[in-house]
């Protein structure tokens, strides 16, 4: 590969305090790397956004390491070899791998699962097929102890609080959309197969949510925590379950809220409801459970029991405001950037 | 029976404002209780002190249905038969019951399990072989996944929050005494089989904690909460497990701790560490665990595996002041009434 061909790429500028600002992005181009001994070179064709990133933006420790200033910003990708290696990735193969925020990575042979695209449309290995959808079913099977394809322990009470692609058979998915414009939203929701659509903004979340789900709730998917947590907890029943997967609410906090201190008052819950919390990291669970999930969530996409949507931003320059949207509630779906 | 004999009881004189106070108790003499049919008389000769029980004096729905006002105070009892409707429990017996502060109960015949006053004091019945031991045996072995009997997965890491009579072979204790005065008090917890006992009230609970399990913790029994937990949750491990049966130092609360809110915070642990918390009432776990328990415990404690402690305070007018020293710290080991 020539090695004058500049490689567009997006690096921490600076750590945020709060909310991203365009100027903790630095945008600027290097020479394309070239492969070394076992690595192969990649281009970019698709970037995922995710959440958890803005936690490794902090200078603190985390269930990730932190980046480091200077550093492209991490993120799953799907990428077309350059060049490579070795036999076992060939010129035009896609891959999955974690080339962050560029429009080349160089990574070890090893490193990347090759993509089939006959099989599926090869963005979905970085949503319903890949982390984020295997995180929703690690959480909801594993520790939800939700059996999809079977009858529920507790049909119709299972909320997701961000709305994602995860829906099975004999549960029903009340879910709230984080856009202000929650009418505008509703119908896309509805189409994934979400049952009820809140407006976590709108006055009286937990009423309304005590409404939607008038028998209580046995499984919270918790990835947002702060209001909509609060609204939940009132309605969970005894021996509900929570799997913990992200509180996206509190990233881009920059202090405790103000009291009172609710965190006794948190533990009374646990007690007197006999509460399951959960933390988990989809990591824990991939040995032993990943081959089942791609066998399984392959056939409920193909059979249309699980419905997904991407929000796609075109062109790399656009990550850092599509990232800064997400807390916000812009993007419907998995956020996606496709290089251009 | 003579219903001349009189019945001294303690009721519930009104719903305590935080501790309770002399005037929240009503002492009075009512006619012994003759039994219908059924039921049978029991005279009571030892009362169990628990914690859960200043729950129960709130009028508000927790596990448990709240006493009303002028109701005798509730417990579980030691007693001996005196009158019976029929076979299964014949005058002389003694019984587990439920018989609460006073000296004389009726309960059906179906009721109190009988005791064998030779494989055992029959006073454990109301601790380290009844519901004060089931509960730290199914929170530590369903929940905390510890195996008594077998090494732990977490040696030396195990921490109870109140000095009780639980230890089982390969796992270490660290416990800390709740009495101002802890020298005084490490000798019998360390007779106990206690391995380090601290008192919560020093200064750097924390750092005391941390010197003294270095590998950090993997299981805590929760029944305090407050200043405890906030040193262990500091403490805890990866994967860290806490059975949450009680919080006795909000038991006397009247109102939210002063801010900042730290209950984000703390759903941020559960995260961060992949934490299991769970909420649990021991009825939960009886009908499938309870037949072990008695085997096993009875079993360890023969061998001297675990060994406890009982506090006994002799008289039934005396029962709320030895009520209201439990959460100050008053008591080692299993508090009880014993009737003069």
């Amino acid at each position: 590969m020539s090695t004058d061909l500049q490689n567009r790429r997006i690096r921490l500028a600076s750590r945020p305090h709060g909310e991203p600002v365009p100027s903790d992005f630095l945008h600027d181009n290097a020479p394309v790397p070239s492969p070394g001994p076992g690595e192969a070179s990649l281009r970019t064709l698709h970037i995922s956004l995710d959440p958890y990133v803005r936690g490794r933006m902090n200078d603190a420790k985390s269930y990730a390491a932190p980046m480091e200033v200077g550093d492209v910003i991490v993120g799953g990708t799907v990428s077309e070899v350059v060049e490579s290696a070795d036999d076992s990735l060939a010129p035009g193969d896609v891959v999955l791998g974690y080339g962050g925020w560029q429009e080349y990575s160089v990574e070890e042979v090893a490193g990347p699962r090759r993509l089939d695209p006959a099989a599926a449309p090869v963005t979905t290995a970085l949503g319903v097929l890949g982390m984020p959808g295997f995180t929703a079913y690690a959480g909801l099977t594993a520790i939800g102890k939700v059996r999809p394809g079977r009858p529920s322990p507790s049909p119709r009470r299972r909320v997701p609080s961000a709305p994602r692609s995860r829906r099975s058979p004999a549960c029903a998915v009340p879910a709230r959309s984080r856009s202000p414009a929650a009418s505008g939203r509703s119908r896309p929701l509805e189409e994934l197969g979400v049952d009820v659509a809140l407006d976590h903004r709108a006055p009286d979340l937990p009423g309304r949510l005590a409404a939607a789900a008038p028998d209580g709730i046995d499984v919270y998917f918790e990835n947002v925590g702060g209001a909509v947590w609060d609204a939940v907890s009132l309605s969970l029943n005894e021996f509900a379950r929570v799997p913990v997967c992200g509180l996206a609410a509190n990233y881009n906090a920059t202090s405790l809220p103000e009291g009172p201190d609710r965190s006794g008052a948190l533990m009374g819950q646990v007690l007197a409801k006999s509460l399951t919390l959960r933390g988990f990291i989809q990591r824990e669970f991939a040995p032993t459970m990943f081959e089942d999930f791609q066998r399984e969530m392959s056939a409920w996409v193909t059979a249309g029991d699980v419905r997904y949507h991407e929000d796609v931003t075109v062109g790399l320059d656009r990550a850092p405001e599509a990232f800064v949207g997400m807390p916000r509630g812009d993007n419907l779906g998995k956020a996606l950037i496709t290089l251009s």
